[in-house]
């Protein structure tokens, strides 16, 4: 095989194999679909650079020893508790299995404990991380270029992506004080209906969302059920930073208050056990019917299906070392996470403390006090795009992630998102610094003139 | 949540969440769909019958601690070999990671090794099981409905479901006397073009195939890859099974024979390290650019892309194992599967020769002679279904694959799979008096009329 032959331009029928953009699908030339590759790679060029851009977990308190010490725990709670022998543990372990997932049982009693929720355990479907667990759900739900989904804009880039890759489009609702306007998701599905399309499900991050870091009250997690019930729309609730509140108090789940099996819920164990086992879960307790009104299962089972011809089952070594990990805390990862939740706690307050401290009333620069979670939002009076994240890399060895990542199709925004859950405090003060310094020169540039930038706003 | 609801037949707006399977994607009805669902509830539902339907590698070598082992000397080369720290380590390990992977070049090492062409590493993706490297190269060809896949007939039934959720039409190509019957594959290319389609790729497992067992000729991998030139296809080449010829020699890969990078290469751990890591990869070396035919990158790239909203990227715990694994055997998983090979030709004496005293000349039942892997083919005097298929596990206790699964759309053949990959040899003799068993019974319901079945046939 030629690895080095000469590249050059596309060469037809005959010679060399080539592919041209235009022939590949239409994700790949989408903006978007570059947006977390350019993040990655500013970071990879600028290694000296402080990130803030990374909504990766704290990764510290990793120790290389734990993932053989869940592996260990969870073998051992099929044989002692489950009274497993060794050639079924070893089965289970090494060979193809339920597409469902392995661990759906341990799951299931974490959520009761965590969440305030038990599903029936045939309703989980274990899934190669929560992106998985998204493009199954899209997948199922689009049928024809009819279908279209809702999510409440700024959103999860991931979302965006998946649902490109179903063909699906995705229709931004206003965020709003609340964390969605309700008006506009009504405003949004009968719009949508008015042109042909078919609204099938709403997409929401209700805890510490990403990126606003906002979190829906408990009243209007109420409103938002009602509606979906009223426009007969699913609700997707994506749940990554549920653990992890400003305060000591955790507003319950959609799910928790789902008495209509209207809320298909997303789970990850990204942020609360670790990245790299890329096992998340999708709860999917809807009954499905076939024409002739007859009961066929969950919707779980035509998910499993789906993730049947797309990964066949997610690892089940990856699986056991997440069970692990919640045998090992009596199936509460709030008491397993309680470390990181408090470092977390207390990295958002010297943020915010840091940002008061150089950007006081008057500096045009403005942000949000979030709930929880990993991120909040910073409002500038200069415009932030990817050209000017290059910019702040390089000569300011500060990165961060240009706002406009999280509203499709936009080119830039005046926003910027700072996500603190891997710095240390003495990096996040000197990443400030640095920030303020580009701040600064930004504003110099601009000859002191103010924008019209209104203040923070998620609308 | 409500888990115990009364199930019914679908209630509109207003009231539970209920689908409707028409309100679900297309792949979700396809009879194809349910087919490897239906053989594991089989087996499940007859736990005392003897399977040779698994298409599993043999599980008794499995041992609990080498997933640790394998873990332990993938980080030990990290560090002994390539000089990392204890932090990078932790961090390849927990965090999330490179998208296209983390073990390519171990994975390109051995592809030199064993099988005689050495990529550009960063050519290769590591995938969720080679499942998600199919659908990762179909859902990229896929760009509208004009698009299609070749495929050759029978063939392995993830197949059709990663295309099928591709939206992606499968075009069969005869298989013919020498695994593809290559004047077939041109015409039905030329149709496809006549029917205004646009035929992208010819989807083909030219090592002991799944299902037949059939091996492609070196000079019909060499015409195969002339044609796929002058066709301007792409060759998609599936090898999960090339470690375990019934003789000594093996043929080249295609991939190796490759000149032009028309193959994109399908590569599985599944039958070599073990299926639960659920690791694969694919070699995707074709050039790729954009509209003013600059170059972009390689088609891997563009997998990539496609990889970060479809499962971010394969667990770096479990492409550790399977590393682990290949460090052990200085990169090769021939001499690391040796033992494996040994028992599978083993394994295919013992099933020729059961069914050579079992169905003399006459007896209306033929097989073929498969040059390695896990399959042979059985071809009998009644139709064989999935009736009966149930009808044989329950009342002979013999468990087999109906071939009609592996044909698109065909309710029915006269044929079925016979795996002997995870029995042991007391078992295939057993499970072969079993089949007589079936066969007697089924020649006497029929009158003891032969029917008008030809011999063993891939056609």
């Amino acid at each position: 095989m030629t690895t080095t032959a000469e590249s050059g331009p596309y060469i037809g029928t005959g010679g060399p194999a080539g592919l041209c953009l235009e022939d590949l699908h239409g994700s790949l030339t989408d903006p978007m679909s570059d947006s977390m590759n350019l993040l990655n790679e500013v970071a990879q060029r600028y290694p000296e650079a402080l990130s803030f851009a990374a909504g990766r977990p704290y990764e510290n308190f990793f120790e290389a020893e734990q993932v053989h010490r869940h592996l260990r725990v969870f073998c051992e709670h099929l044989s002692a508790v489950r009274g497993w022998s060794d050639e079924e543990v070893r089965r289970l372990l090494f060979q193809y299995g339920r597409t469902k997932g392995v661990i759906h049982d341990v799951v299931t009693r974490n959520l009761a404990v965590d969440e305030g929720f038990e599903p029936d355990p045939e309703a989980v479907v274990i899934t190669v991380g929560c992106q998985e667990a998204m493009f199954l759900v899209l997948r199922a739900l689009r049928t024809s270029s009819r279908d279209a989904v809702l999510a409440v804009s700024p959103t999860y880039l991931g979302f965006n992506g998946a649902a490109r890759l179903a063909d699906m489009p995705v229709l931004p609702v206003r965020s709003g004080d609340d964390g969605v306007d309700l008006d506009d998701l009504v405003r949004t599905v009968l719009r949508a209906r008015d042109d042909g399309l078919r609204p099938r499900a709403c997409y929401v991050i209700p805890d510490f969302s990403n990126p606003l870091g906002v979190s829906l009250r408990t009243d209007t997690r109420r409103r938002l059920l009602d509606l979906a019930k009223e426009h007969d729309l699913l609700l997707l609730e994506d749940n990554p930073y549920g653990l992890f509140p400003a305060g000591t108090s955790r507003p319950p789940t959609l799910k928790s208050l789902d008495t209509d099996r209207r809320v298909v819920y997303l789970g990850s164990f990204a942020k609360t056990v670790m990245p790299g086992a890329r096992v998340g879960f999708v709860v999917a307790d809807q009954e499905v019917t076939d024409g002739g009104g007859r009961r066929v299962g969950l919707f779980a089972d035509q998910l499993a299906k789906i993730k049947s011809m797309l990964t066949v089952n997610t690892s089940p070594v990856a699986q056991a070392v997440v069970a692990g990990r919640l045998l090992e805390n009596e199936h509460t990862l709030v008491r397993a996470t309680a470390r990181e939740a408090e470092l977390y706690r207390g990295n958002r307050k010297v943020l915010l403390q840091g940002l008061e401290q150089r950007f006081p009333p008057g500096s045009g620069v403005s942000w949000n006090t979030p709930d929880g979670g990993f991120f909040l939002v910073l409002t500038v009076p200069f415009r932030t795009d990817d050209a000017l994240l290059e910019h702040s890399a390089r000569r300011h060895r500060v990165i961060w992630t240009p706002m406009h990542h999280f509203y499709a199709g936009r080119p830039y925004s005046h926003q910027i998102r700072l996500s603190f859950s891997t710095l240390r405090h003495e990096q996040i003060r000197t990443g400030l610094d640095r920030l303020a310094g580009l701040v600064q020169e930004q504003r110099a540039q601009a000859g002191q003139h103010t924008t019209d930038v209104p203040p923070y706003s998620n609308r």
